[in-house]
């Protein structure tokens, strides 16, 4: 992923993100402070990382009370979202597609899902939660009248190599990829490839690690 | 995630799983060697992560003709591959759960997802994808009977922190969470907590990130 200009590392924006959900749910509950060692704790990490990643954004606390939640989420809203919502769609609305478009909308994020693209006529031409469906051929006309500026993809992987095109052509601005294939995009698109196997096997190496060194102790 | 007294990097793995699709990919299409240019265009990489990456494990290469794609699939094998087949189960059979599962099964992988838990009438009793799915009541009796390692989580998000206390006392070794809630785990249970909301919400920040120093210039 390309890095435009900016100090906050990827990594960061990862955890700011996951900051963000944490605490908009306390608020939900009706808690107004955390310290940073319960924020972490939430997260599996430690307090020291909590606070590195807030200072790199530039914000303190009163430490005798911890973070004011409200005051924090805003801060990091300041960060994160832009001044507009941002419309995405999905390319592949089967159960992926499908899955994501339901996970996502509805949450009150500066993102939104407006909109799907698929080649199967059962879909093509429906509204599946909300969305419409449109046919690929229709792809740059409909980015472009929708104001669309990311693209899910969560085609079949065989498909994904020939979105690459469209997408340049459509003025897309960030991709984030599902499929097996690695997608390149030339420089001023920001790009995601985003395989679930890798993410599956990684976890299935560290489980065998993890029996391998026991059997040794 | 915990590292468990190895020394190769998360991120390496990762790649490693990556670059084993893409030379299964080329070994299918007849190609025997590749360059490490070659391979790292593929993946959007430089040359010398993918040698540093080699190196780490211990594979070198004919530099003349490039890897032999063959001997590095192997190789890699030998580095991820448990030497049994780990069996995987998926809590939470809705689209996502669905998706991951058409995703995964049939190649030829040495994860195998071989059941479902979910709590819906429909679904529980009934065979979705080949895979059988049960009621979770009978999650630690299943998991038992079918030698179950690893599970991938794809329930709603508010189900997600009640599913700790039975994943740990079913013996799970590995959890791949995909839900929005953080879930912690003791030590020994290898986990990886995977938003999709926050890897969207990334791509928008460097999204927007770009537009604006495009704004400057």
């Amino acid at each position: 992923m390309s890095t435009v200009g900016n100090n906050i590392p990827e990594k960061t924006i990862e955890r700011l993100s996951e900051y963000r959900r944490t605490l908009l749910a306390c608020h939900k509950q009706g808690i107004t402070h955390i310290f940073s060692h319960v924020l972490a704790g939430m997260h599996g990490i430690t307090a020291v990382q909590v606070r590195r990643d807030l200072m790199l954004i530039g914000f303190s606390s009163d430490t005798k009370k911890g973070y004011d939640v409200k005051v924090l989420i805003e801060f990091i809203n300041g960060i994160l979202d832009s001044e507009c919502v941002m419309n995405v769609a999905v390319i592949g609305m089967g159960n992926l597609g499908q899955a994501i478009t339901k996970y996502f909308n509805g949450k009150g994020l500066k993102l939104r899902i407006v909109t799907a693209f698929d080649v199967d006529p059962h879909k093509v031409g429906s509204v599946i939660d909300d969305i419409p469906c449109y046919h690929m051929d229709r792809f740059e006309e409909v980015v472009s009248s929708m104001d669309i500026s990311i693209v899910v993809i969560s085609s079949p992987t065989r498909i994904a190599p020939s979105l690459v095109v469209p997408i340049i052509n459509a003025g897309i601005k960030g991709v984030l990829n599902f499929t097996s294939a690695p997608l390149n995009f030339p420089q001023g698109i920001v790009a995601e490839n985003y395989d679930i196997t890798t993410i599956l096997e990684k976890v299935a190496y560290f489980v065998k690690e993890s029996d391998e060194s026991n059997d040794k102790n």
